[in-house]
C-alpha cells in the first residue's frame, strides 16, 4: 500500500505515467524494486528515477496514511481488493483513490453521474435537481464532481431526495474547490455520502487535474448525463471519454438558441448519446435486472391487468373508439403490420396512426421495425 | 378531368374511398361507367351511388374548373402528368389539386415542410423562422399548413428570405383558414409562392379534414421538420404519417421543461426523428445531388486547402500543438485507432480525446465506428 501512495505521489508520475510502469513491471512494488537502468528505458524525468530508486516518498507515505485517517479518510489501491470495480476495469485506473465517508455503501448501489456546465442556466439547474432527484429516491447514486453550476446542482438534489451521492474531487481530500462549497461537502458527508479523489493531500486546484477527476466520475458511474455544456466544453470531453470507458452516455436536450445546449444537444445529433426527458430514459438504459428493480409498477401492474384485460377483451375506459378498436385486434406475440390493420379496422391511415400513437405514449402498445405493432405485457 | 372532380366532390368520397374505387376501377371514368351493382359491393352510402350512377356532380364539376380559373388557380388530377410526382408516389394520394401561384417552380426545387404546434412559444416561433429563413436562401421551398404558431413563422421566414413558400390548406381554395391569414396568403402568392388544397371549393374548415391536409404536406416534401408539438398534438401525427410515407422526420429539440417541446424531444428520442439544431442538419439528410448543391464552399474549399496542406504538412494556424499534432498523423485515407494515436503522440486519452473532439468538431476530420479516425477530403 505505501508503494502505491508513494508512486501516485512522485513528481512526474501522473496516471499515464504509472499506467506505463505498471505496463512494464507488473506491481508498484516491482517499480520500486527495479534498477535505475530499466526505470530509465521508459523517459522518465531524472528526478523522478532519482525519486523511486531512493524510496524518498516512502516516507512520506506513511504519513499520507496518518493524515488521511485523521482526516476520518481512507485510501484505496489498485489491487486491494476494495477499489471500486467499474473504476479498476477502465483503461489507465487511478492507482490510488482517497476516499471519505460511506463510499463502499454509495458505490455498491447502482452509479449515475449527472454533469455539466458551470456557467448553467436556470433551466440546466432545474434539469439537474430534478434528474438527480428522482434517480436517487430510487436507490441510484448519484456521482458529480462538486464543482459550480450542474454538479452541484445534482449532488443537491440527490441530498434533497434523501438519496446517496458522491463528490469527486480534483484536488486533495484537504482542499475543497471551489471553497464555497465546503458546506456542500459537509452535507454530503452528513448524508451518508462520501467524496473521492485520486489526488494527494494538498493537490491545489490545477486545471490539468481536472480531465482525469471527470474520467473517475465516468469510471464509477453505469452512465454520465450531461446537462447542458457549451461547445467545446468539458463536459463534453467528459462525454467522449464516458463513451470510450464504454459506459452509457445520456444528455439533456434544450433550446437550439442556447449556447449552453449547444452541447447537449450535438451529442445527441452526432455522438450517439441518449435523449433524457425525465429519470426512466436513463433508468431503462440500465443493465436489465438493475433497471427492473427501479421500474417496478407499471410492467407488474399492467401485467396483471393484462392477463384480465386478455380475457375480458376490455380496455381502459378512456381509450377512445378507434384506440380501443386497434388495441383489440393486438396481441402480445403476433406484430401486425399497419396495412393489415387498416383491412381490418376500416380506419383511415390517419386515424389509425393517431390511434397507434396514443397507445403508444401510454405505453400500451410497442412499435416494431417494419411498421409492426404488438401489445405490451 | 371532369370525372376527377366529380368524384372528388361526391358526398361520402373522401381520399379513403377514392382510393378503394380507384383500386376496384382503375380509373375515374370507369368508375362513373360501372353498373350500379358494381358500386354496391363497394359498402357505398345509398346516395353516393346515386350520384357516381346519375353523374349529378358533372355539370358542378364544369363550373367548379370555370369558378377555380376566374380566381386564377387550377386543378390537377391524379393522371394528368403534372400532378406532383412525389406526393403520387404516396399511399392514397388526393385525386384532385386546386393550386394557386406559382405551384410548378415552387415544387421543381427541394422541399421541405416545416410544421407544429399553432400555440407555440416564442422560442418555436424564432427557431422556425430562423430555420425556414435559412433552407429558402439555400433554394429550398418550404412548405407549410398556414396555420396559426409554428406553420405562419415557416411561411414568414422563407417570404423573408425572398425564397419560396407552399401553404397546404385543409379548406377550399377561396376560404382561407384562418381568417386573419388572408394577407399571408396573398404574399406567399406575390412572392412567387403557391396554394395547394385538395379540397373542393366552399370546403369550409372542417377538423376531420386537416389530417389529410397534413397528409399532402409531408407528401410534397422530402422531408418534415417539426417545431415543437406537444404529447398528443397533430405534428406528432404528422410526424408519424410523414415517417409512414417514408421521409425523412427531423424534430427541432427544445428543453424538457417545456409541454410545447415534449413532443419533438420524444420524437428524437423514440421514433428516431433527426435532431436538427441549424440548416445543415436538415440539408446533409436530402438525397445526396441536392445536399451537395446546397452544401458547396466548404466541401470545394477545404479539398484545395486540404491538397496544399497535405503537401506542406501544416494545419489552419489557429489549432493548438496537441490538435496540430493529432492532425499531422491522420490522413483521408486509412483509419487510425485511438489506441495507436496515443502510442504516437505521447498524449494523455483525455488530452487526444480534447484534441479530437476540437478537430471533428471543426470538421477537419471524421469519427468512424471502433473509435477511428481520419482526415475529411
Amino acid at each position: 500500500m505505501k508503494d502505491w501512495i508513494a508512486l501516485n505521489m512522485t513528481p512526474g508520475v501522473g496516471p499515464r505515467v504509472s499506467a506505463r510502469l505498471l505496463e512494464h513491471f507488473g506491481s508498484a512494488e516491482a517499480i520500486f524494486d527495479a534498477p535505475r537502468r530499466d526505470l530509465g528505458l521508459l523517459r522518465l524525468a531524472p528526478e523522478t528515477i532519482e525519486c523511486i530508486v531512493n524510496r524518498e516518498l516512502h516516507d512520506r507515505a506513511e504519513a499520507e496514511i496518518e493524515r488521511v485517517r485523521k482526516l476520518g479518510g481512507d485510501i484505496l489501491v489498485l489491487d486491494d481488493g476494495v477499489y471500486p470495480a467499474l473504476l479498476r476495469e477502465t483503461y489507465d485506473p487511478p492507482v490510488t483513490l482517497y476516499v471519505k465517508g460511506a463510499w463502499e455503501e454509495c458505490l455498491d448501489r447502482p452509479c449515475v453521474a449527472i454533469v455539466g456546465s458551470r456557467r448553467c442556466s436556470t433551466y440546466g439547474q432545474n434539469a439537474a435537481l430534478m434528474l438527480a432527484r428522482e434517480l436517487a429516491q430510487r436507490g441510484v447514486t448519484i456521482i458529480s464532481g462538486l464543482a459550480r453550476g450542474i454538479d452541484a446542482a445534482a449532488h443537491r438534489g440527490a441530498l434533497e431526495a434523501g438519496g446517496r451521492t458522491v463528490g469527486v474531487m480534483g484536488t486533495g481530500l484537504d482542499q475543497i474547490y471551489p471553497r464555497d462549497h465546503r458546506k456542500l461537502a459537509d452535507e454530503i458527508l452528513k448524508h451518508k455520502g462520501a467524496l473521492v479523489t485520486q489526488f494527494p493531500l494538498g493537490t491545489p486546484p490545477v486545471s490539468e487535474n481536472f480531465p482525469y477527476r471527470n474520467r473517475v466520475i465516468s469510471g464509477l458511474s453505469l452512465g454520465v448525463v450531461v446537462i447542458e455544456a457549451a461547445e467545446n466544453s468539458g463536459s463534453l470531453i467528459t462525454a467522449r471519454l464516458a463513451m470510450e470507458q464504454n459506459r452509457e452516455v445520456f444528455a439533456v436536450p434544450g433550446n437550439i438558441t442556447s449556447r449552453n445546449s449547444f452541447g447537449t444537444n450535438y451529442l445527441i445529433k452526432g455522438a450517439g448519446a441518449k435523449l433524457v426527458q425525465q429519470w426512466q430514459d436513463v433508468v431503462s438504459e440500465l443493465p436489465a435486472d438493475i433497471a427492473a428493480q427501479m421500474l417496478p409498477p407499471p410492467s407488474r401492474k399492467t401485467k396483471r391487468r393484462g392477463e384480465l384485460l386478455d380475457q375480458l377483451q376490455t380496455a381502459p375506459a378512456d381509450l377512445s373508439d378507434h384506440e380501443r378498436t386497434v388495441l383489440k385486434l393486438l396481441n402480445t406475440d403476433t406484430p401486425k403490420q399497419i396495412d393489415s390493420l387498416v383491412e381490418s379496422t376500416g380506419l383511415s391511415i390517419t386515424q389509425l396512426t393517431a390511434a397507434l400513437l396514443t397507445l403508444e405514449m401510454r405505453e400500451m402498445i410497442r412499435a416494431l421495425p417494419g411498421k409492426c405493432f404488438v401489445r405490451k405485457l
